[in-house]
């Protein structure tokens, strides 16, 4: 078999570039037109090759390792459809500010829009959903090509990893033949690539941000999502300072793993108690302080809408800023990071009460909640009792829809170690089975996902990852039988049409499923039953606990726990 | 429940004016932000509609509904990531020119590019790969907007339908409350639609055309994939007249349904007899006109290729002509249709031996494959077998990779009424299952599909549409574990790598996925397994069997075959 010598060193000279910018993790699924740059990753030693035949799974699941590692992971696929495959992952991650790598193979140019086999119009595919994209230089013997893709590679990967950090394209021509001679070496790196040096706000910002700390009786501070790659040390130290109540996501990852000394000032309960007026009314902040995403939680974000606290400062590392109610009074352009040391508080007049009667508020919520939890049967009682049973060192990864709410109202903090993950950068239920594989994949940890049944069929597929690679999680499948989160909305109301439309029950069991990929499976249909399964061995790769719940009992449940924790918390006064 | 009397106006005047332009068939998949235009839909019996949870298998299916009956199909989803699982159809629907109207539900303005949950930036979404895309106003009670949304509807389906059919994109942003009163009945139309009169070329075009036609001694006709709207009955007209060889793709419907006064003109193992060197030195062609696309057969391409006709004239409706090769040397750009009845030609000076050598050699491929039917046990023999056996009046859909090879090599002419779908715009293995089951569902014909193992993988979600309306469809899968058409290319000659990279078995069968849908399943091995249950009942609404075969031995026969008849072709000189 002849080898294309022009072809090889372009391949090259492409990934080693992409190793020099800090690639280690590549997934790639099968195709023709992308042959040189599979041979090429395969037979390198530097990278981690993660296969995967359907490209939307296989998206999400770069997803989960970038997400995981925060690091940049590349996406290969071959020319045409494949590369749409990718769409949804890309979106997620260019709102979750995850950075992907995605190199999609082309036909060369005299095949792109003559109507040939497997050719679509490639460059700028993914609009703008991508923080940058390039369509690269057939492969040719110019004395500018090589030095061109190499230095394109660093740019793609730094851009990637710029903060706020998200996916990139590169699409790239090959004419035929395809076929390298992969005994070749990565060449040595043409320059260096150091990574975005720290940013801080100005000294003036600072000033004005300490003079609205310091004016302030009232107020707390909420966080959100935030990325694998913020050091929480220096979020504890600012919260240690503060002493303000801080209304903690679970994926903010502050609601695990707390320091002993901060415990007092962690609300996660937040979500049942800004269901009582009275304490909303009682307990508007004047001040309120927002790390990361806009936390799930429906209560909070009306709570803030009325209130539209005096002062409300968010730190954001992007120039668009995330403000979806339009309440935000100062933006601190900067990342989550370092600079929050160099600031001092005196902080004298805030009002030690105010965060008294959160503690309060909040120790009555984990009561009736962990109350609930022992004696309800319903989905969420069944969530809460799992997250109690949880291993020290494990990982949740979490489906959108009602696991997520799940976990925001039944997730009480913890000191175990645990890391909670979800993909809400646009919420969708797409992909969830594969961002947990690739999660696992990452961390290596003990891992388990809980998902609803619509989300875990529509990436069934994820599963395939299984047959190529050492997969090992646990997926708790809540099976309510169709679109439960649509039971909390308006249209539920509605009984015409409402099955049809957003029940969209399939009847679907999953022994099958698991069946085809080999997995230890369970169905259980009460809490006990749960315990029970849940304590032994997992004695498979792939394991598969389904719990059969009710849509309607779960709405019930869910209002009667908070009407119960709304009327107790008129004891606080 | 109140309801919201703005948005009730403005989505029945959508839908509405979609009805008024044709509109019938519409896929919904559920979510939130749509529910007032699902609401409108469903509560309106003007409309058909067809459910699915899976996006990406969504749009396939509507895709397969369009193109069967060559009528514009809704689709409608929720705002996000859903969206973006509709692209890979999208774009083969752009290319193999099919009419989707695709409805996303959008945030409004004030939540967009804000950080809200599930907003992405979807006006434009699809960038190139929709003919035309609107982005909506918010509905209010401006005098201006109904008719302005009236009249967007009727442009977006005229579009859509006109040719090159294709897809187009409408983005609508909804405020809450989302609720309508769907007592309401759809509007009287606000202006009437008529679609895209007959295009006919030019006398001068005409005239260039016929005086080709009259200088030509060996010439072929070639036809490939052929929109459904295409009424067959001028094309054999022409062929009559003409009396020239045509070479027909099974894609093209002129394979199957042939008029017994035109059985002689048609050649349908091209493929196969133009491997033969000699063969294609002697009957090079002076004139070619080709219909539709370019067919799959390789072999073809490259003939022509290197033949480089003096006349190669293709008839295509869109201004970008497909041309894969550049050897076109006049494009009529005109649809495939009445005005070739006004075309007469005398073509006396026609060689009508080249007629004769193109017939028998292809009465020497077809003894020959008929024989390989009989005697081998191939992936390829079976697929032969069953298209003798396929009843006449059913419908045969065929994946891209393989099976498309499969059926141009096996399938040879016949006069029962056989329709033969399969998505060659983009080649994708992606939404095949859908695109099968919407197909049947717009046929209401008995449907095969035939697909292989990765494929079938890839949209084995494409099942789920069974569990919302009635399916009808027998699937045909060749199990050869992997990516088999890899097998043909020269990567397989390298085996480091091979099977990671190009291989990929995943060890899977389909008995579990089959339970999973309540699917009649039967596993067989050989030709002879195959009839005898191919010939048994089909009891369930779904059924699938599952042919075990290898991807070498394919390889092997394969080769075995073309040798054969190289080797007999010698004898026609």
């Amino acid at each position: 078999m002849t080898t294309n010598r022009i072809l090889t060193d372009y391949v090259y000279e492409l990934i080693g570039a992409l190793h020099s910018a800090g690639v280690v993790d590549v997934v790639i699924s099968p195709g023709s037109r992308s042959t040189a740059l599979a041979y090429a990753f395969a037979s390198s030693k530097e990278f981690k090759i993660v296969r995967h035949v359907d490209e939307r799974s296989a998206a999400f699941l770069a997803l989960g390792i970038a997400k995981t590692k925060a690091a940049p992971v590349v996406l290969l696929c071959t020319s045409g459809t494949a590369a749409a495959n990718y769409f949804p992952a890309i979106i997620e991650a260019y709102y979750a500010r995850v950075p992907l790598i995605v190199l999609t193979a082309d036909r060369p140019h005299e095949l792109r829009g003559v109507g040939a086999p497997q050719a679509i119009n490639q460059p700028n595919l993914y609009g703008h959903h991508v923080k940058m994209t390039v369509d690269l230089p057939i492969p040719d013997n110019d004395l500018h090509t090589l030095p061109y893709i190499a230095r394109q590679m660093t740019r793609v990967t730094t851009m990637a990893m710029d903060n706020p950090r998200g996916p990139v394209h590169v699409n790239i021509p090959f004419r035929e033949p395809l076929l390298i001679d992969f005994q070749e070496q990565l060449p040595p790196a043409r320059m260096e690539v150091v990574f975005p040096a720290d940013v801080a706000p100005s000294a003036a910002t600072l000033a004005a941000f300490k003079t609205q700390i310091e004016a302030t009786k009232k107020g707390f501070i909420v966080i959100g999502d935030l990325p694998q790659h913020v050091d929480l040390r220096y979020l504890w130290a600012f919260i240690r300072q503060l002493k303000w109540p801080v209304l903690v996501e679970s994926l903010s990852h502050l609601r695990t793993n707390i320091p002993a000394d901060c415990a007092d000032f962690v609300i996660d309960h937040y979500d049942a108690i800004l269901k009582n007026e009275q304490f909303k009314h009682r307990m508007a902040p004047q001040t309120v302080i927002r790390f990361g995403a806009q936390p799930v939680s429906k209560p909070l974000t009306l709570f803030l809408k009325a209130v539209r606290p005096e002062y409300f400062i968010v730190i954001d590392e992007d120039a668009i800023f995330r403000d979806p109610v339009g309440i935000v009074t100062m933006h601190i352009h900067a990342p989550v990071d370092k600079w929050l040391t160099s600031f001092t508080s005196a902080n004298e007049i805030f009002d030690k009460d105010y965060c008294s009667k959160w503690l309060a508020a909040n120790t009555i919520a984990t009561t009736k909640i962990t109350n609930y939890i022992a004696s309800e049967e319903d989905e969420g009682a069944i969530a809460g009792l799992f997250f109690t049973m949880m291993p020290d060192g494990s990982d949740l990864i979490v489906s959108s829809s009602m696991p997520i709410r799940d976990v925001d109202t039944f997730f009480t903090k913890t000191t175990r170690n645990i890391h909670v993950y979800a993909n809400r950068g646009t919420n969708g239920i797409d992909g969830v089975v594969s961002t947990a594989i690739g999660t696992q994949l990452a961390s290596g940890r003990q891992s388990y996902l809980l998902i609803g049944d619509l989300a875990f069929l529509h990436d069934s597929n994820g599963l395939i990852a299984s047959r190529y690679q050492a997969v090992d999680l646990t997926i708790i499948v809540m099976n309510n039988d169709g679109g439960g989160i649509f039971s909390y909305l308006a249209q539920a109301s509605v009984e015409k049409h409402y099955e049809t439309l957003f029940g969209t029950p399939t009847g679907l069991q999953f022994n099958h499923l698991a069946a085809m990929y080999d997995a230890q499976y369970d169905a259980v249909d009460s809490k006990e039953q749960f315990a029970t399964v849940f304590s032994q061995p997992k004695v498979k790769p792939l394991r598969i606990i389904e719990v059969a719940t009710n849509r309607q009992a779960n709405v019930l449940a869910h209002r009667m726990l908070w009407q119960q924790i709304n009327e107790e918390l008129e004891t606080i006064w």
